[in-house]
This record gives C-alpha cells, sequence and structure tokens, in this order.
C-alpha cells in the first residue's frame, strides 16, 4: 500500500489535489485511474482514506472519504547532530531515524566540524519519503544548521544528553539516564568530537554527559543509536 | 588511534607483519615509521600493543610488547537476513551492525527475494573496516547466503525471533520476547516479505513472532533495529 504526502490538505474541502511529484508517481508510476481508493497524510497527524477523481500526472485530484487522526507519541526524541563530511552519511542517518521514529532534528556546526554547509531541501526529501515508506502520519521537523552556541539557545526540551565521555566518573549509558515519557534532547558531536568549550556551555545549560554503548562510533551511528535507545525505553 | 588487523598473528612469535593492505596504510597514509607505537587486534578477542620493526609498504613488521584480551560479551546476537535488492543497504546493515556490536550475521534467498546472488568479499572488507574504526577486538562471522530451509538447518541459539506480525494476537516487542544474556537468532525477511511456508518452518523450529516497533521497517532498518534492541535490553 501506498502513502501519499500533501502538506496543504485543507479540510473540508471537497476536491484535494496531489503534489505534482506524487500525481506523477501516482498517475505514471503506480498507473492510478479514477475511482482507486488511495491513502494520504499530511504529516501532521492526519491520515486520509481517499478516492481519485481526476488521474492528472500533473494535478492528481482526489476525494477524502474518511479521516483517521493519530495523536503525537507521549514522548519526543530531538537529535541535534552535527553534518558528516560525507553527506551520505548525514542522509542515511534521516532516512533511518525517520524510519524508526523521531520528532525533529537540529543541525549545527561545531568548532571540529568538517563540512559548513547543508541544504535542506534534499534532506526534507529524504525524511519525506522515509515517513512514506514507514506508512506515517508525522513528519519529523529538520532544523537549518546553526552554530553550536546558536543552536543550544533553540533546545526547549526537558531531557538533555550529551554523547560525550566524563573524564573523572564511569560513564553512564543513555538508556539509564533518560526516563520514560519525556522530552529528549541529544546532541552528538563532529567527527572531530566537541571542543572543550562547547561541552562547558551543554553542562551549563543542563545536559548530562551519556554514553551510548562499549564501542566508539561513528556520528551518524551514534545519532541514530541515540534515537533507538530513546524509542526503546519507551516501548 | 587506528587499530590494525591481523588474523594470523601467532603468539610467541618475535616478529608479526600486517596484511599488506595495513602495510601499505600504515606507512603509505599514516607514514608511520619504525619504532613508531600501533595496535593490532586479531579479531578474536586479543588486542596487541606492538612495535613497528620494519617500515615496509608491503611487509610492514611489528613487536608485539602488550597483550590484551577482551572475554566474548555474555550474550551473543545473529542476524538471519535476506539480501537487499540494492546492495547498499545490506552493506549499510553490516557496517551499523558491526559498529553497535553484533556476533553472526547469517544470509538466506527466501522465495520473494529479489536478489540470488551474494559476494561475500566486499562484505567481509566492510565487517573489517567497521570493526578497526569502532575500536573492537572480535569480528563478527558472515555467513555465505543458503536457501531458506537450509539456513534455519544452521540455527544453534535458544533464543529464535522471526520479525513478523502474528494474524490473530497483539504483536510483542522483541525487547518483551527476549530475555537478559541470552545466544539471540533474529530472522529479517526479504522486501517481499517471508512466504508463509517460511514462516510456518520457522515456528515449527521454534521461532517466536515479534514486532520491532509501530512503523513499517525496511529490511535493513529491521535487521539493525533488531540488533540494537538486543544490545539495549543487555546495557
Amino acid at each position: 500500500m501506498h502513502l501519499f504526502y500533501q502538506p496543504g490538505i485543507v479540510s473540508g474541502e471537497s476536491v484535494q489535489r496531489l503534489t505534482e511529484d506524487d500525481s506523477r508517481h501516482a498517475v505514471k508510476t503506480l498507473r492510478l485511474h479514477v475511482g482507486d481508493a488511495i491513502a494520504v497524510t499530511d504529516g501532521h497527524g492526519n491520515r486520509y482514506s481517499a478516492v481519485i477523481d481526476l488521474a492528472d500526472a500533473r494535478r492528481c485530484a482526489f476525494r477524502i472519504t474518511d479521516t483517521q487522526t493519530t495523536p503525537p507519541r507521549p514522548f519526543s526524541i530531538r537529535i541535534c547532530v552535527a553534518p558528516t563530511k560525507n553527506l551520505d552519511r548525514i542522509e542515511w542517518f534521516i532516512e533511518k531515524a525517520v524510519e524508526v521514529g523521531i520528532e525533529r532534528i537540529s543541525f549545527f556546526f561545531g568548532q571540529h566540524s568538517e563540512r559548513r554547509v547543508l541544504k535542506l531541501d534534499r534532506l526534507e526529501k529524504i525524511a519525506v519519503a522515509a515517513m512514506k515508506q514507514s506508512l506515517q502520519s508525522f513528519l519529523p521537523t529538520l532544523d537549518d544548521a546553526l552554530p553550536f552556541g546558536e543552536m543550544l539557545k533553540t533546545i526547549v526540551e526537558q531531557q538533555r544528553f550529551i554523547a560525550h565521555l566524563p573524564a573523572n566518573e564511569p560513564p553512564i549509558n543513555l538508556a539509564k539516564r533518560a526516563t520514560v515519557t519525556g522530552e529528549y534532547t541529544v546532541l552528538i558531536g563532529p567527527e572531530g568530537d566537541f571542543a572543550e568549550k562547547e561541552i562547558q556551555q551543554a553542562i551549563a545549560a543542563g545536559f548530562q554527559m551519556v554514553t551510548l554503548g562499549p564501542n566508539r562510533l561513528r556520528t551518524e551511528t551514534a545519532a541514530l543509536t541515540a534515537c533507538q535507545l530513546l524509542n526503546f525505553i519507551n516501548v
């Protein structure tokens, strides 16, 4: 079953239209016709059962027959990560994090970041594709990259963690530090790791140091593992 | 710090040699010289502190100064997965599973598998690179692909799970079904999912149906999530 994405659905409107991309996919690839049933999400928790009214490859029209609204999860995961030098790795993280469940991804440039440019358009396409693929009704928020200090000011979540080993105390796993049904933020450093100054800034902002396991993980692996750990404690 | 891999270390030998690949990397890329300290693992739990005796780009020689032996983990994870149509996805799974910790990966061709050929050489290189990258001393076992029924006969683990939703009962998450410090096997189906016959074979072989979370996951995402869930319950 294929799920379409139309963020601009106006409830009450008798006729809705798929985006141009989805119209092409519906008519050219899936060869759907007038009267065929489809499912559409607005990415805000609504999933619509619908019927195609006009099989136009550029502006496919559909009629909503039923609406199912999914409530947000009783917890929320926000991962703040420095883009990797090799962009494939961060793209992969986005696809997988969206598949397993995440609310928000924020990017930052750290003092040791090798990558200083990040285009969000392509990353958002990947997030949309992963939301459809995994049949979800919420599209996670992707935040443009900010300098580390600026990004820190945008943190609103209560439970704050930074993936970094403490110098003088035994490391504690994120799964032990975090408590269930919370609003979580985890900071994941760049390949060159956090600068000491950045760690001090995070601690001053109420972040707790955590480990994600016994092994040294790549940036994107650490980011996904943090997301998975927080999903798991809420299973 | 860079970790080298030499499976053929003979304890007691005064002079050891890096593989040709690692010799080139040590001498050409890292520009190491005679007297430089290196770390080498045999992939069987031994990690050696060593000193370079001969900086030869094809047969770099080293002398072991210290040996640390890591015991195997008190649990073991074996994921049996059908290779994905797009090989990148299974390569990605191997890299990530090795990073987070896995003992064995077995491949199988299911009735609905789109891919019918799998070359292990390249996959083993990826596993070795991920072991070095994550600074581990154990190289997981990779098993050549077998037909589903043949692969089932090779299962020795006590705790057996198949990622498939039961028809008539509520799904139970792998994290709830599995118990700590066990020997686990999880079966992950191809993009086309398991055939009904395969599910019946697995159940007859003592496999329990489990879910890996609320979302529909791609094959490689499901395989990694199973691995991470089992690591997680043993944190």
